[in-house]
């Protein structure tokens, strides 16, 4: 339960809040490395953080990432043509450069020099790394490092990513991350996918025969571990650890074979999140049976609305909840793929906002507590002018998580310790 | 005219309101009975004077009416799972029964104890009565009796019932049920139906020769009776009595052999009314002539966008008017059902809520004018800590509406007596 | 650049706002003609400054623009029917001349007498003019003439006539009128159009020349004069002069033998506009040539959404822009008509309604600069008790724009007179 300031704190995130500029104090993926996916490609909208942007990848190669704003008047530069190292304005033809600079203002005989004046209303440092496009909209002084993110140095063929734009706070659909008792009831099913799901640990027998883990949820560094311990053989213990990163990046568990996966929630406007959910293997290209898995709707993905990032499955249709199968056992919600049982839930907690005033919870929501605790001091503490220390080195950001069997005399922190390291 | 504080009063009924606290103290329609079919059938959502609820139909068969939140994280307990006696949230298995009480939380070591601490943020009661489900919102202490209605007391074959969403102000929807005058205009045609239609009476000669009627309007311990008063003979009276039933009941006249009807309008929002129509016959079934007419789309009832309560011709589609059946006088408006005539009129005068601040009432308004008076000094009345006496007593609702002829020295009040009490 | 007091006072145009009550002081085109075909015809909604009216043909021709609710209970009388020289509402029946004044209460037994306290809400003066229904909706002890417009005063196969519904603040929308500069930029194409768009000059080999022009922008009794000359040959100038006339008219330069064109903006509300736009040549038929470009979409005109005054390209399919095409140079910016053009830039200059206390203007906005400055002049000394003195004599409206070329010692005041003078 949280205080209702407390929960305006977390929750609120138009321009200006304290959690707004929290944000802004990291790089966040903003976009599809494919969604700009040559030089001079089509510009594409942006929005995060309640800002309107327009991106643009120039003819060397460059990101650029501007407010969608002409500064002449204000024409919107989604419209624009991107071509010959940067981004023109069909209104006028004013041209803009990926730092904002205005290089052309052809329409009018003091152009050459107004153009010294002129500058874009807004010009982020925007980079491509691991299948996205970061972006980094803070103050330019506090520039951070990119977060060293295991994903990011793979080949391409041991990663798959997905964007959704989906309706909610992002503070709810993030929560699911590290909620791990939600597993067994939301997502049980009568039949299971056979391959990237293994990532899920939900194949494993120990979890099957104890649902109440021994939580074990630590602040670290770069954010919070949350480690669930279950006994295995009598002498051993089951350990699956997640891991959660400043400030919205959760690493969820996988066994030894099988996929990591990564889930990271960006907010757009107070009611809206850019989610994105990578797989990737460290040392192996995906097989075909996890591509295939992870493309096909309906299984773990929903099926998307082609042409965009919403999901086929959505409030307006009931997330096409087939009560039957809900009645059959043969789904828990009735509601088709894992991330649409996921979405149904967590866009409407008593809306899209959740009022965590009035909520009651139990033992069981441990690491949603300590997360939003991690949050909440951050915030405050960024209000009170200190700035978060995860921004300031991205190599803290090299952990990952774990499913594995440890002796019982051994801690986690020692018999984890290389495991819970990143290696690529 | 009513003064902007008045019409406020009469047509605002958002929680905290003085209407929304009147129509709580009254037992109301909610859900056709059909919409809850079978225990352990899929719950649904209800909206209702300003709350989010869901129904469900438990094991026993009792009905429930929960705030749609769990009070856990407020996942929205429409997904859940009717079973075994309650309703299950499927984000993490809690349960609640009917009552609103917490019967399991199989999520958390401490469960078995915390769910004791637990109950749904608001259980009403609920109850099935005549085709429709019944619930009471208001404070348990204060239950009143459900009213006696004769429609719910015939078997199911004799009665047919029908549920719309309509947008727009109940009130100025539910003005319509006791504004007689308008019936000459707005439902004039050319083609007249020959099976329900005669309850409007509209096929007394009496009423085609006398447009402008004298009005007996009386304050009864239910309502309002609203008599309509023609020539027939020289030594006889043609009557027309309808029953206005606190908050929101209107009984409509019908001659001797053909179907009496019933309006309810029940607010769910300042500008959403939930709308129930029942028609029944006191002794008989329903012919086969009388029940094509109310299923057909377009004579008497509106079409209906297939699995929703809503209409088909809406303002959308101005109401699929049909400008030359308008010219040509084969339809005094053009629009094709007598529903619709009267939601393309009740739904904008002048917006979703009137402002009756500025209206000009003429003679034919006094039933209207009597209808507001009474639900004011009852909102007036309540406010100031006075109980509406009609909540106490469900016998008082035992009344029936009236159309016959009675000698010229007989008052109404004695040769209908009998007519217009509920026998069943 | 403009204040954000100055700014509000240009684009606010909600009832009671400065610039509402500016434009009730003129005649102003509400509706085609061919909206309101015959005597007699369906009533059809209108939109304008902030209001809801309905307007219709009497059986004698005239027509009637009223308030949209009926005096009585407020049922719109858009729903009325339109018969024997009044509009009567169908709910009950009361009937209201062109004048506003009602003629019949059918449903009272006082209704004869009570009728004659009875006035519609609002009933503006409308009559035909052009091929436009034209309405005055200020003091009735002011209502000025109507404006002379050439386009008026020639037969119906001489014009061609055009109204859109567009969303985005009028301002923004009337700017493109008179923003020279962005012909060359927005409207570049490979291929152009080879009949109507000589109006726009294009054709001139000095404009393709000379992309700066020398701008003379004269304030006048009508409005602004905005003259650009161009170097022609050694001894003369080529001149284009567009004629804006308050408070919302721009008369767009043609070359001598091409159609003159008119763009007119009716403010709907502060993000709707109602965009007139009318072509003419003032002594001969259009050809087919002429009228097929004007007629098939995507030209000049845009498609439109079949039954309404939308444009089938719009916002939310991106102006169904094609980058391709926008790649390849086949277009400046990949949208199809002209129109369509305009609309993506004007719609989306940050917003509905811009923001002009942020805006970085140059030399080619001079034009702009002058309008502004005339309407909010116009404006503040409205609020002070000045009426518009353009508002007082229509014969002021009797002007051209000009396309031609002068001796460089001839004044354009002098040389261009009559050509800048209407002759029908």
């Amino acid at each position: 339960m949280l205080s209702t300031e407390d929960n305006s704190l977390l929750t609120r995130v138009s321009k200006g809040t304290a959690m707004n500029n929290l944000f802004r104090r990291f790089w966040l993926p903003v976009l599809l490395a494919a969604e700009l996916p040559t030089p001079d490609c089509p510009p594409v909208r942006v929005r995060v953080l309640d800002e309107e942007l327009v991106a643009f990848r120039d003819t060397n190669g460059r990101v650029g990432l501007l407010d969608q704003r002409c500064p002449h008047r204000h024409a919107n530069l989604f419209w624009g043509r991107n071509e010959d190292g940067g981004l023109r304005c069909v209104y006028h033809g004013w041209k803009f450069d990926v730092t904002g600079r205005c290089v052309d203002i052809p329409n009018a005989i003091e152009g050459e020099s107004f153009k010294e004046k002129i500058h874009a209303f807004a010009a982020y440092p925007a980079v491509d790394n691991g299948g996205l496009i970061w972006a980094y909209l803070g103050p330019p002084e506090l520039e951070p490092q990119l977060p060293h993110f295991d994903f990011a140095h793979v080949a391409d063929n041991q990663r798959f990513v997905r964007k959704m734009l989906l309706p909610g706070n992002y503070l709810q659909i993030m929560e699911g991350d590290v909620d791990s008792s939600h597993v067994s009831f939301l997502h049980h099913a009568g039949v299971a996918p056979k391959g990237v799901m293994k990532i899920a640990g939900a194949a494993s027998p120990y979890m099957v025969l104890n649902r109440q883990p021994h939580w074990e949820i630590e602040n670290t560094d770069y954010g919070v571990r949350l480690a669930a311990r279950r006994d295995a053989e009598p002498d051993t213990y089951y350990w699956r650890v997640n891991q959660w990163c400043m400030p919205s990046y959760a690493i969820i568990a996988a066994e030894a074979e099988a996929l990591i996966h990564i889930n990271i929630r960006v907010p757009v406007s107070d009611t809206e999140t850019m989610y994105f959910r990578l797989w990737w293997h460290p040392e192996r290209p995906l097989t075909e049976l996890e591509v295939d898995e992870l493309e096909s709707g309906g299984v773990i993905m929903p099926d998307m609305i082609p042409g965009t990032f919403l999901t086929a499955e959505n409030m307006r249709n009931d997330y096409l909840i087939d009560r039957s199968k809900q009645g059959s056992g043969a789904s828990y919600t009735g509601i088709k793929s894992i991330s649409a049982q996921d979405f149904a839930v967590q866009e409407d907690q008593g809306g899209p906002i959740m009022d965590r005033s009035l909520e009651h919870l139990v033992s069981s929501d441990a690491a949603i507590i300590a997360v939003r605790k991690r949050l909440l001091d951050a915030t405050k503490a960024l209000a009170d002018g200190v700035e978060p220390p995860e921004a300031a080195d991205g190599d803290l950001y090299r952990v990952r998580s774990l499913d594995t069997i440890l002796p019982r005399d051994v801690p986690l922190a020692v018999g984890g310790r290389d495991l819970m390291t990143a290696r690529v």
